[in-house]
């Protein structure tokens, strides 16, 4: 049937990378032999460290793909993260764990739960198959869920997230821990970025009732190594906030280490931020204790309170 | 976490009925304590059959369920099919097989296949947990599997309908074939319906490019049958049209022995049944040969020629 095109949101990260890969796999063990690992965006430091741990190369990088195309989302399904094309292309499955935003006009097959990360729910698709998780597959697994979950601290953790990840880690053959804190920590290594670069490192924009509010997570193992540059930044943020009209730009300074968050929040609507969390901004910033899950205690909170 | 109510489409058919109630024993023993099968209407005939063979009593009817309730959808997931809150309840799950509509605040459970059944879904999901599938639970299945798949001759049939009918039959003790067509029979028993009912037995109204469409499918064993009453027929579809605004009436009457349709087509866009189907409506009928599928071989059809 042609090729088939796996791959994750924009502005990939190691979910979004390892599943293309780990999605690739499978569907050439259950025939499927033209499904090909792509990716939307640069491979991240975090990511990069899972790849040169293995060994392995990145998914190919593409802008788009032809109409009419067979493509596979992972990690996905809102067209504002995919591909531009995506109306006119064969979705021909979608495996995820994020809120339902694609409509489609065909049946397909949509596989999506309510877990931490992707590859809880790849890891199933496996075990429901009877395909073999080698050690490269595990790794690649693992190292996801490590990453969405940061160590399995946020509360987007489900049982599942951790059940995979005692059972990855065998297979793979490392210590969760020590290689996830590794892990984790190159993926703050902040220092090739631009501060555009780092601005829009993990950044998505939403609409919480009519308010158009721009989130974006930086994950650090020392707030104050990333708050050195904090001027910089609120220069970044408010050009940002010119040039998407924004009404609040929320940056999260996430400390891996002790799972809190410093947030950055500049815009009309900084009010919302404080009433959300009970704080007052100082000169821009304060610290949200124990907040490190956009998904779970960022935008429904902010929702909550507009 | 207190009850979940679990319900098919409005205007169910045998697949919403039986996937409610499999799909409230699946939850149940899974853990679910509270999982309760419901229906958003009548029973139909074909239905009623399968439910006195087992001696089984319909899933409790319900019209609405409240705000912020847990339910799981099956065999639908477009909000117009569904309940008229269906904005301020929580979807805990959804498990269909038909095109993606509904959209989402939240992740949840999503798991649709391009199946011709719900049940066929179901059936890999009590696989996949070894929830054992008993006599019962299995004819529940390949009823509903027989039903949407007329008997595993609609193109809509995929491998995995037959190999789960297979399958199924064996554990339901019945023969497929006569137990399916004494079934598919009783639904076409409409000697106890008003013109009225009969027009909207299985209708599906859609917009196809600007142009309002209703079609309603209504199965028989004998066309002539049903074509006796064609003067009655129209008058009532003249109706519908005009309570309605339409642009277009397709009603199918499918003979389930032969594979055949006749529609009764009416309408200021009658041309676009007769370019679809490259017929002639003679007084307002035309014999579709092969026709079954409303999903695969009228919607689409229509839609391509629109």
């Amino acid at each position: 049937m042609g090729k088939t095109y796996i791959f994750g949101h924009k502005n990939p990260d190691t979910d979004s990378i390892t599943s293309s890969l780990v999605m690739a796999n499978f569907e050439r063990k259950m025939g499927n032999e033209e499904a090909v690992a792509c990716r939307l965006g640069n491979i991240n430091k975090e990511t990069e460290y899972v790849l040169n741990y293995l060994g392995m190369e990145a998914p190919e990088l593409i802008e788009s793909v032809e109409d009419g195309a067979n493509v596979i989302l992972v990690d996905h399904n809102n067209p504002k993260e995919s591909i531009d094309n995506l109306d006119n292309v064969n979705v021909l499955k979608v495996v995820d764990h994020h809120a339902v935003v694609l409509t489609t006009g065909y049946p397909l097959y949509y596989r999506a739960e309510p877990v931490g990360c992707t590859e809880t729910v790849l890891y199933k698709l496996y075990r429901e198959n009877n395909i073999e998780v080698d050690k490269t597959i595990a790794t690649l697994m693992v190292s996801a869920i490590i990453s969405d979950t940061l160590l399995l601290k946020s509360p987007t953790t489900t049982a599942e997230d951790i059940k995979a990840v005692e059972e990855l880690a065998g297979i793979a053959g490392i210590d969760p821990q020590s290689y996830g804190l590794e892990m984790l920590k190159a993926g703050t290594d902040l220092s090739s970025f631009s501060i555009e670069e780092i601005l829009s490192l993990d950044a998505k924009e939403i609409d919480i009732k009519g308010i158009k509010v721009l989130i974006n997570q930086v994950n650090t193992a020392s707030i104050p190594d990333v708050m050195a540059k904090k001027a910089e930044l609120e220069a970044g943020i408010n050009k940002v906030i010119e040039s998407k009209g924004l009404d609040l730009f929320v940056l999260l300074i996430t400390d891996i280490v002790n799972s809190n968050s410093q947030t950055i929040s500049i815009g009309k609507r900084t009010d919302l931020v404080e009433k959300s969390y009970g704080v007052t901004l100082v000169e821009n910033t304060a610290l949200l204790e124990g907040v490190v899950s956009r998904k779970k205690q960022v935008i429904p909170v902010l929702t909550e309170n507009a």
